[in-house]
């Protein structure tokens, strides 16, 4: 019994994130925990020992299998707390118009932007949705990510809505990440129907169908000049919160419009975007247990330079987290390493504070802070192992993938090399 | 003798660029010839025939091996034009202390800067040097890159320089991408030297050296504020080209100085950077052969949004070529796909321009636009395969790796299956 699982032995840098759980969480990012030529113990999907190599190996090496980390990064895998994976098909057209200098109302005409999205999964792409959500997960992967909240949104009716949360519930059972179901009706007021007739179908139909059926854990709001009221949210979020589903925002994203301050009073789990915060919308976050979800990657690929106020959030003693916010419109990467790079140089977050806003925070953002984003005994075994030296060079080398391994409840979801392991690594 | 060579067959699309050499190279990029459902045969490291799959197979198919891109897009591989790939170590205190707002002289006062590289290879680091130049020379292969222009410039005194071009000359026999030498001595005026005594020594000891060692095709110069003037840079290009060295030069980097005038009189290869171009830069640029070459990834690392103004290139007749200007201070990125990324996202130029840009004008760049960038018969086979359906996702997934498959000399160079053929290819 005592010779099960396996050693992850000589990681030139072992990121535990030790000192950044708790009601503190996520507010002293810039101390890692790091232990040099570290090692863990994987056994029953968890971490059950930590220290020097030369420490495990003594108590632990007699009999068991050795994965060698030799002169690598060894980090909690991230996880990718804001997506929008499940859509049917990249928006090239947007890409190109946009580039030419097109407004989106232009786009919106020629056949792109977000309804058409919604044209194709009303009209039916179960297949395409499925197989793309599947690609994605596995693509994310190879990234260094093993857990990713996917929002639905690009249904905007009753039967499209839960035909996407269905879709995001299969694949994930054959997945090697952990997909994290959002329920997010309130994307868009749909063109065939009215904001008023809308709000009320989200609450009165959509919300209870969706958790009858346990197909979100979580119930977003895009509140913003485009989309949502606050009052309106406030609404729909109260409606969720009765059938149990926890808060998310899309906040003060395109305008200022109080989204944080809604999203702290009602102890929302997170609060994403941000680029509009400004002091009143920190202090109030920063007194919350309210995380907040920075998404530089969107501002980076519609071609904007007002980033989030990171550096203020952080100082002003927010959680932040980093995300993807994967979608064929405004983000189109999985590359968490991406966000890290664009969060360090356009935000001003160090190389550190990034790490710990794309694990531990991250996963707060889900609300897994007490089993994924470490690596400590007792937490899940979700692992990334990186090819470079320093873990800053995670950033420093922009654009390019150094994830080496990852491991997802202890098991070896994918490598460089080509191998995995079973399900009971 | 007919069965030699290979098909690569079932391209969804093969961009052969055909229609952008010759005089008006790179001065039409949004046609990049796309043949779809597209095949070539591979004979003798060159490319023996382009056409359709069905078209192909017929006339060459019996007999002969077929590598299946199916569905997948096949183009030229990347060249990538402009890099200082020898250095000796990352700078990781310059990109901490740059994100924390510190100044350019705080940072070489703290012991980092482009001296501090200086330093380390006047040390004498020649095992890690040539480590590094394996490493990364490979690592670019497998994001698509077959040929490498790599400079000196981090020895500034005459042993270092030349141990440099040896260095650089040693490892490009036994790597795969092609390394094209660029003598740089005039990068900085080196600390222990005075301007003029060192400009002399350029001139007088190391291009003659440098020329009768056969190291270098090209002579560089950083002709900017901070280095060289048009004068000095004048002086220097005309003594290298005695000695049959082609000219480069890094100029309108961070200071108008003239240095694309200079360039386009002097039939420079190329001027690299031009961030500070204004329409007279651009109007000489357009007249003349020289390729102008822009490197978005340097203002990108550097946390600036001053792009150089592409566009205005394009559209005024001047043949651009991108590149990714790898060095440790400035930009850490080896992807030419997170350079297409940059170029379209900040420059406005369209994803055909930026393939283009990479590609055709990139290998006009280098003095190899004749044999290499271009998909057609009789050009080096020079491929790289990448797992998208249309190239636009190549760009618009930023900060990811598509790239499947390089080809160099006909040869299979690396393959994410982790295959390769030998030299017969």
């Amino acid at each position: 019994m005592m010779r099960i699982g396996y050693i992850l032995a000589g990681a030139r840098q072992l990121l535990t994130m030790r000192g950044l759980a708790g009601p503190r969480r996520g507010r002293n990012l810039g101390s890692l925990g790091i232990i040099e030529d570290g090692a863990l113990l994987v056994r029953d999907g968890r971490i059950a020992a930590v220290g020097s190599t030369a420490d495990i190996m003594r108590r632990y090496g007699r009999h068991r299998a050795v994965v060698d980390a030799a002169g690598k990064v060894v980090a909690p895998a991230f996880v990718d707390s804001h997506t929008h994976l499940a859509f049917p098909a990249p928006r090239l057209l947007d890409y190109e118009m946009r580039i030419a200098g097109r407004s989106y109302e232009e786009i919106a005409r020629a056949g792109g932007g977000i309804y058409s999205s919604v044209e194709r999964v009303r009209a039916g792409c179960e297949g395409e949705l499925r197989s793309n959500i599947l690609y994605f997960a596995q693509q994310a992967l190879t990234y260094g990510t093993a857990t990713i909240e996917v929002k639905s949104g690009y249904g905007l009716d009753t039967e499209s809505e839960i035909g996407l949360l269905e879709a995001i519930r299969d694949v994930g059972r054959v997945v090697s990440p952990e997909l994290v179901p959002t329920f997010l009706g309130a994307h868009l007021v749909p063109r065939d129907s009215s904001r008023r007739t809308y709000v009320r179908r989200v609450i009165e139909e959509m919300i209870p169908r969706v958790a009858a059926a346990g197909l979100a854990e979580f119930c977003d709001v895009f509140c913003d000049r485009i989309a949502f009221s606050v009052g309106e949210a406030e609404q729909i979020l109260t409606a969720a919160a009765r059938f149990g589903m926890k808060a998310k925002l899309h906040g003060e994203q395109l305008a200022r419009t109080g989204a944080a301050l809604l999203g702290a009073r009602l102890g929302a789990v997170s609060v994403d975007h941000l680029e509009r915060a400004g002091p009143k919308e920190i202090r109030a976050l920063a007194r919350s247990q309210t995380i907040a979800t920075l998404l530089p990657g969107a501002t980076f690929h519609l071609g904007r330079h007002d980033y989030a106020p990171a550096r203020a959030l952080v100082d002003g003693g927010a959680a932040v987290a980093l995300a993807t916010d994967f979608n064929p419109g405004t983000c189109p990467t999985l590359s968490m390493q991406m966000i890290l790079s664009l969060a360090c140089t356009e935000m001003r977050l160090s190389p550190a504070e990034t790490m710990a806003a794309a694990t531990v925070n991250a996963a707060y953002a889900v609300g897994r802070g007490e089993r994924l984003g470490r690596l400590d005994a007792g937490m899940q075994a979700d692992i990334a192992v990186f090819d470079v030296e320093d873990y800053r060079e995670i950033p420093y080398y922009f654009g390019m993938n150094h994830c080496w391994m990852t491991i997802k409840r202890g098991r070896i979801a994918w490598s460089r090399e080509g191998f995995t392991t079973d399900e009971h690594g």
